[in-house]
């Protein structure tokens, strides 16, 4: 069952619709143009996981694409009342969406709740490094290409795990076209090196244009309290052959372990998976 | 007023449905994924110019997105029952939209037909070149980037066209990373070379992973029948400058000259302009 709350000026808790009815216009601009944002984020035991995290990067989406959306705590109340109206002390899925809406109309926004896909998890990722056709410097000479911002213009991304999955594989690793790695389609990339008994846990750097991953910056603040040391690329293919671990993680899948790189084995290292696991699970 | 028709299996010549009233599922892929496709085309006289060729290219962006939708006898007799409900014999703008539908369920399909805007002809355009971040060769080497399909994923194209207006300009024309001129974000460029007399029409090859511009084929069609010579690509941003015409040419607001790229001034022709202009309007 989903669970659909919009967010609505005339009504500060949000109101809650019908998701089994359409409720969208054919005219917006969401659906027109892909001219929104979203955020997708884990709730267990009825409280959302990261929440500040995932608001945070919302606003970031927002101004990227110059998109006014309601402020946080009217976010923060729509998704207590879509919560509260999913009575679940599970887990479920949050998800967050504001569109430009109808021309000369004002955003649409929403929030959607509904059940953790089944089959999800636990599963060893075979995964093809793909070109994402961006040069890793591009981000900061041209903001018009919203590096870094979350919308809803998602048809490279859904093609590109068509494509993977057509040719065998599960998941996407983007890489740039000047050869750094940067992130899944839906995912951030880790890697894990063990040197001399000192744990690295190591991400590409937000400078090439990938989008700052929720999980990835409560992982790594968690990984820090643990004593392990912490990185940022950049990272090239050859990192993640010679890794001790390669991980795509994400706010409802979580950590993924990476099994295969283009039909290449890569290191599995179920200790480390355990304790990274552990460590993203402790995450509220 | 707007006229919406859904292409539905159970109604041979397309449902007519009200598009005052919310008709998409929030969970529809259209919207949260922009996983969809569309075409736009102008109507005159109650009949949709160019038809064929949007009907083809529809086709051509759903094979790129593994996208299953109505075929195109379907189409057309949702594009008639749209316009004779319309029942308008002026201009109509007319667009076709398939998104992937519901997860587990099938392409959600529609036509819509509403008012040409006002003031979108006529105008002098002053544009800015802006980088799409891609090398003139992706398209050819990585197909999941959809290069040369038209998708609902535009929220860049429409982040292209703030930037150039928050900048003072009216439109953009993209380049490639390296250098070469590409496309509008929402027209094909063309320039005009008048040399020893010869008019030679000229638009960016198809290769630099551009989409296939209706109106450009069907007005080189036209200018070939005039006596024009006809030219594709490479250009670079220098063939902008020292050209007699530079244009933006789309099926609704046709063909716009470029005054000025950058804020440098470009040879404005008003005679080539006219003849064009004149060749544009009367395909059908």
């Amino acid at each position: 069952m989903t669970v659909l709350v919009f967010l609505d000026p005339a009504r500060p808790d949000g109101r809650i619709a019908d998701a089994a009815q359409p409720q969208l216009m054919v005219t917006d601009t969401g659906i027109t143009r892909g001219d929104g944002i979203f955020e997708t984020m884990l709730a267990v035991n009825g409280a959302p996981r990261k929440l500040q995290a995932h608001l945070a990067r919302l606003a970031t989406s927002a101004d990227a694409l110059e998109l006014k959306v309601p402020s946080s705590d009217v976010w923060e109340r729509a998704i207590t009342t879509a919560l509260a109206a999913a009575d679940d002390d599970g887990e479920l899925v949050v998800k967050l969406v504001a569109t430009r809406g109808e021309p000369e109309a004002g955003a649409t926004a929403w929030v959607q709740v509904s059940a953790v896909p089944v089959g999800l998890r636990g599963q060893r990722l075979s995964v093809l490094l793909l070109d994402r056709g961006y040069d890793s410097t591009v981000a900061q000479r041209a903001p018009w290409l919203l590096m870094g911002a979350k919308t809803l213009s998602y048809a490279v991304n859904m093609a590109a795990v068509r494509y993977a999955r057509s040719h065998g594989a599960d998941d996407v690793i983007f890489t740039s076209s000047d050869g750094k790695v940067l992130e899944g389609p839906t995912s951030t990339v880790l890697i894990a090196q063990v040197i001399d008994g000192v744990k690295h846990l190591i991400t590409p750097q937000l400078e090439s244009g990938i989008l700052p991953g929720t999980s990835q910056g409560a992982l790594f603040a968690a990984a820090r309290e643990a004593g392990w040391d912490l990185g940022y690329g950049p990272l090239v293919p050859e990192d993640l052959f010679e890794s001790d671990g390669v991980w795509l993680i994400s706010s409802v899948r979580l950590l993924a372990e990476v099994e295969s790189i283009d039909g290449k084995p890569v290191t599995l290292s179920p200790e480390l998976t355990a304790e990274l696991s552990g460590l993203i699970a402790s995450v509220s």
